[in-house]
């Protein structure tokens, strides 16, 4: 076993949150992707200090360090793929503090997402991010991936309200970056290049989150599309409407009838695509809103628009959309979830493109996802132990993503890059780009420590492979 | 002269818009702040070709390059403080242009910021940086200083709407960061590091912004308090009611009487302060907003409350805030321009505290700015020709800085470090904070030819010296 002498020390160090058992090493070594990989051992800190005494350790026997939250993250951005020290966040979970005169919010990346949006509606704020995952996820996570959810449209992703952070570097420094104003320029920005940075440039120890005042109420319409060309324009109508959604989400017409089967929801199963709009605010606006934005459709002849009376029938429409992805799961095999992101008014031709590779590949496929802001979610259901089943997802998520770039869109929106996108990272950012983040890395982790084997290709790695033969 | 050849080979590549006559070297050596440094050269490059070639001439000759727009910051980042080539955007000024359905405008550096907002308007859209400057400042400026302005409080600043860069590296790369999409995980995020950086780390010879809908009216009140207190208790009383003011601005005692002086509004000279509070949105909410404002003052017993009733009015109330810096550059002498920045509920302690450094120091200053944001403006008026203001000058500068850190805030909410705040950036960051940021900045620019002389403290450089004896 290797760094026998460092294991030991993190073991008097952390008592019973440092472990090597092997069953926890293989609880450890997945995440919400694929693949496999085994940690050397698996520590739970619970202080900035005791994270820095573990870089530093890890420094001293360079052995890689992985931070982990939930393990909720689509891409493997948390898998220990070149073994050494998970640290898993999770324990450290200290109940976060709100300061509402300053309308922002100081947290430890174990909090889970939700305690951090329960924390702030309990004074009338928001922290808007709201990743599917909210639930079980950890800030950390979110911190790391930059995680964005359905408020993307109006509200932006996680980075958008992060504006101090606290960072053990590399070396095993502890550094401060931002603060608690919104504005701030003194320096470079390494608040927002290490949120989104999948813990490959240092390790988020404490985050300070601006909050906004929570708008008192929201309304819910439903749209249904017998074309899906009108649903692409429809988008875009509704955005230049001078209405601001707060949500608005699309299932193609697979993920209608998927939805249709499996929670026995009254949809019309011939509809191309649905959109879920929601608006928020001051009550009084919101009928208005509604009434603007069901104008602006029928300029473009689009008519069939139920708009939600009350909150239950509001509920109502918001499950559809949360039932596709157990729809998904319920139909067996594996899921595997992309987020190609496009521009707004390539959104038809991203969906079109998607229904060729469905037929190419023979593939089961659904599209849902954040229409306002362009982020799709392709989402394949496949049996992974067919190995001809797995060279098709391979290939269709290729072209997926070529696809994407060619319309100058981004192979994810809000995964992500791990060790799922890495072979395409040229392909987005060019080898000068590339090489760019490079020297970055290079910069602030110079020994490759922290979480190795992430976001860049290796040498000649240029393919997605899943499952090696 | 130094580089003599490289000067010749710069005017064969870019004819008549590379000079260094004697007049044109002195007008590019200021800026909006203090100091005067004569370049080498000037270029005024019209396309990423051109700026790519004058990179790698400055390479070739080891020459410092200082990217240039309209020459309106305050912080000291465009002068050149070691001789070498400017490079003058302000002539790079084709049309932006737009794709309403996509919400984005594509815009070289050289474009007015006020030919963004109008293009924008003109298909129902916003763009909602505004600086002070629009008027004549350039977006290159405002994305290499990322700049702010009133709308910061409710829509944030110009690094929230900048979504993709085309950028010339320091070795004289043409990359691109970013793309066309709000959501974007691919990779570290070099288009938030590379806007306020300052011109330090790359060239921006293209940006991509994204649009939201322009709001359909605003709604403006004006509160006048008697005491300081009351005002900065009454911003967050605003923040947390419920309503998301568009704007926020606030004025003190002494900004309140110069603009009586000047402009002979009609504003009660004894008020301590006076709030402006704009809404923006669905013209059915605004008036419910104000409401909800007037109520949430109420329950603290701020009553002194006018709302503009209409357009005149409002924008009679916008001219108070507007006369402020005419009126201190009015009133005679050197006006300096701070921007402290702190946590929302610590405004009424920096408000007093700059009264005592008022008094300390016998200075003519006036605070006003952005109270939604906690970015004040404490303004200074100051005959610098005389060696002991100008000493009066620094130290209260320094104590200002001194005392917005101390308060959890920071140096520059907007302005940027440049040259002016280089000296306290260690007191903000830490010495392992600056190690971090000086890491980043020799991995993009090894040779240091980017904007040199900034943002950085010299070694031993801790004290504010505006003129030297």
């Amino acid at each position: 076993m290797q760094h026998e002498k460092m294991k030991q020390m993190l073991k008097s160090l952390l008592d019973e949150r440092a472990f090597d058992d092997t069953a926890s090493l293989v609880s450890y070594g997945y995440d919400g992707s694929f693949g496999q990989y085994i940690p050397d051992v698996v520590t739970q800190p619970c202080s900035t200090k005791e994270v820095q005494a573990i870089v530093k350790l890890a420094n001293q026997y360079q052995c890689p360090i992985y931070p982990r939250g939930a393990g909720t993250n689509l891409s493997g951005g948390t898998l220990p793929v070149q073994g050494g020290i998970v640290l898993d966040f999770s324990q450290w979970n200290d109940a976060p503090v709100i300061y509402p005169e300053d309308l922002i919010i100081k947290t430890r990346p174990g909090v889970k997402t939700a305690d951090i949006h329960a924390l702030a509606e309990k004074h009338q704020l928001m922290y808007p991010p709201d990743p599917s995952s909210s639930a079980v996820c950890t800030i950390g996570g979110n911190l790391a991936e930059n995680a964005g959810g359905p408020h993307g449209v109006k509200y932006g992703v996680t980075k958008d309200y992060v504006i101090g952070l606290e960072v053990v570097t590399a070396r095993g420094d502890i550094i401060k970056t931002g603060g608690q104003t919104i504005k701030n320029v003194t320096g470079y920005d390494l608040t927002k290049l290490l949120v989104g940075a999948e813990g490959t440039l240092g390790i988020i120890t404490e985050a300070t989150l601006r909050l906004i005042p929570k708008p008192k109420a929201t309304q819910t319409a439903m749209i249904v599309f017998e074309q899906l060309e009108k649903a692409g324009q429809s988008i875009s109508q509704i955005l230049t409407s001078g209405v601001r959604p707060s949500k608005m989400e699309i299932l193609d017409h697979h993920a209608v009838n998927k939805v249709v089967d499996y929670a026995g929801l009254n949809l019309p199963r011939s509809a191309a695509a649905i959109l879920l709009v929601e608006v928020d605010g001051e009550p009084e606006a919101l009928t208005q809103e509604m009434t603007t934005i069901k104008q602006a459709l029928e300029n473009i002849n689009v008519t069939d628009i139920k708009i939600a009376q009350t909150k239950e029938e509001e509920n109502a429409l918001w499950q559809v959309r949360k039932a596709v992805s157990p729809a998904v799961v319920e139909s067996g095999y594996t899921k595997i979830s992309e987020d190609a992101t496009v521009p707004l008014s390539k959104i038809p031709q991203m969906f079109k493109k998607i229904s060729e590779l469905k037929e190419k590949y023979q593939l089961n496929i659904v599209i849902f996802g954040h229409a306002g802001d362009g982020n799709l979610h392709p989402t394949i259901n496949a049996n992974m132990r067919d190995p001809i089943a797995v060279k098709n997802v391979e290939r269709a998520v290729e072209e997926i993503f070529e696809y994407a770039i060619a319309l100058g869109g981004t192979l994810s929106g809000e995964h992500g890059i791990g060790t799922m996108k890495k072979p395409f990272m040229t392909r987005e950012l060019g080898e000068n780009g590339v090489h760019l983040q490079k020297a970055i890395k290079q910069a602030l982790d110079p020994d490759n420590l922290l979480n190795p084997g992430k976001i860049f290709p290796e040498v000649g790695e240029s393919r997605l492979v899943l499952q090696h033969d």
